[in-house]
């Protein structure tokens, strides 16, 4: 039997944090044909929040310290204030749709990160992802938004990076959909020149990507998603794209392919 | 065919408030059998977040007057910190369970309450209740669990008592299921002499509610739960109990019925 398509959209941080960006990507996201779920990152609320509690938010190379204090706070932006007012946006466009947090019907596991060198604190790394609740809503045409939230099982929430659960959504359902991730940021693609916005590089194979890293074309947090997309792409993803969130339904952007 | 059973718990602020209270309820519901949908209270952690973060809490007659700011506040701790706490404690008592507020699977709709003498701002009165969601996650046996928030169907998130969410809950669902309400608190039922928590009034019809009322036994915040619980009675629900938090799965406590 042929697979479903299903389409998995990742907005970035930076789009959350701008309502008229957010309305755009929402907008588009909405008018996107079959099967799909949603991936947002916290952006820079949880930081703001944070200080306004009195709370110094701490970042080692721009991941989150997430001590028991500051995870409250993630939880309350990321779920609380963002996915429960996009959830009423995606309503609100006839777009059914029901957040979740990786507790949420337990869909997605994580252990606490090992303390090594530092001590991230309340940072889980995906472990397993259920999909039955997932699939249950899928069938329903109903779309599941998740925040970076995932939990251990034993009732603890953990902070999880959104690309990381849109990978490990991804591969879990290659299974039994055709999957497509969709990162979506503000560029317009993975650049040739960052500084202009329509030199986009629009495919990119292992053999690429291993020259546009030497040539310092690719490089800092742009690495870790590449990365993240061959592994998603070596286990099962159909494809994945790095796209603009205002072009979200065209086909533009980098395509990202073994 | 018969109607299966439903049971709709409904825990209060206190009981949320405190975590081994909280625990204690969360193990009984989770022992429950049949099928259950968990609706909670917010407590005081929302007006706790409000001061911390400089917002000073206004109450009117009990009420929360909900601003800007205030809801953005209400959903983070409703939502995204205690919502979300529960689904994981549940989800680790293997008690599957879904985080829901009304805008999921666009489930209960409501209207910004018209301003009369007091502008409750962002307040919801109950217009709908959107069955199809909660349903298929019923037949999946994954538990709803409800916090006091819902929305107006245009992308507006709206603060909503959870009483009143509760019944309003049982309504709707009174048609396909034999639906059972269970309001739980600190106390051991409506007592006829609040000093002794043992001296439960066990069975409330219409007539003795009314001299109840009438000797001042039932007075303050207890006069609107009976009356919600009346209207539900009405409504097809098939039983109402008043119930201590740590005697959830005996049949103690008061039981409303026509």
């Amino acid at each position: 039997m042929k697979k479903e398509k299903l389409t998995i959209v990742k907005i970035g941080g930076h789009v959350v944090d701008d309502d008229s960006k957010l309305n755009l990507v929402l907008q588009q996201f909405s008018a996107l044909k079959g099967l799909r779920i949603l991936v947002h990152g916290g952006g820079k609320r949880a930081s703001e929040v944070l200080k306004r509690m009195g709370i110094e938010p701490r970042m080692v190379d721009g991941r989150r310290i997430t001590d028991a204090e500051t995870l409250k706070v993630v939880q309350m932006v990321y779920s609380g204030l963002i996915n429960t007012n996009i959830v009423a946006k995606l309503n609100a466009m006839n777009c059914t749709s029901v957040g979740m947090t990786g507790a949420d019907a337990n869909s997605i596991l994580a252990v606490k990160r090992p303390v090594k060198d530092i001590d991230f604190g309340y940072v889980g790394d995906v472990k397993k992802v259920n999909i039955h609740g997932i699939e249950t809503l899928l069938n329903k045409k109903v779309i599941p938004v998740f925040c970076a939230l995932t939990h251990d099982g034993w009732g603890q929430i953990l902070n999880t990076n959104a690309d990381t659960i849109t990978s490990a959504l991804g591969t879990a359902l290659a299974k039994s959909y055709n999957v497509d991730l969709v990162f979506c940021f503000e560029l317009s693609g993975v650049l040739q020149d960052p500084q202009d916005n329509k030199s986009i590089i629009t495919e990119i194979d292992k053999t690429l990507y291993s020259d546009l890293k030497k040539n310092n074309i690719i490089s800092g947090g742009m690495i870790p998603k590449i990365d993240n997309a061959f592994d998603a792409l070596e286990q099962g993803v159909c494809n994945v794209f790095i796209r603009r969130y205002s072009a979200l339904e065209h086909d533009t952007g980098t395509r990202i392919h073994l």
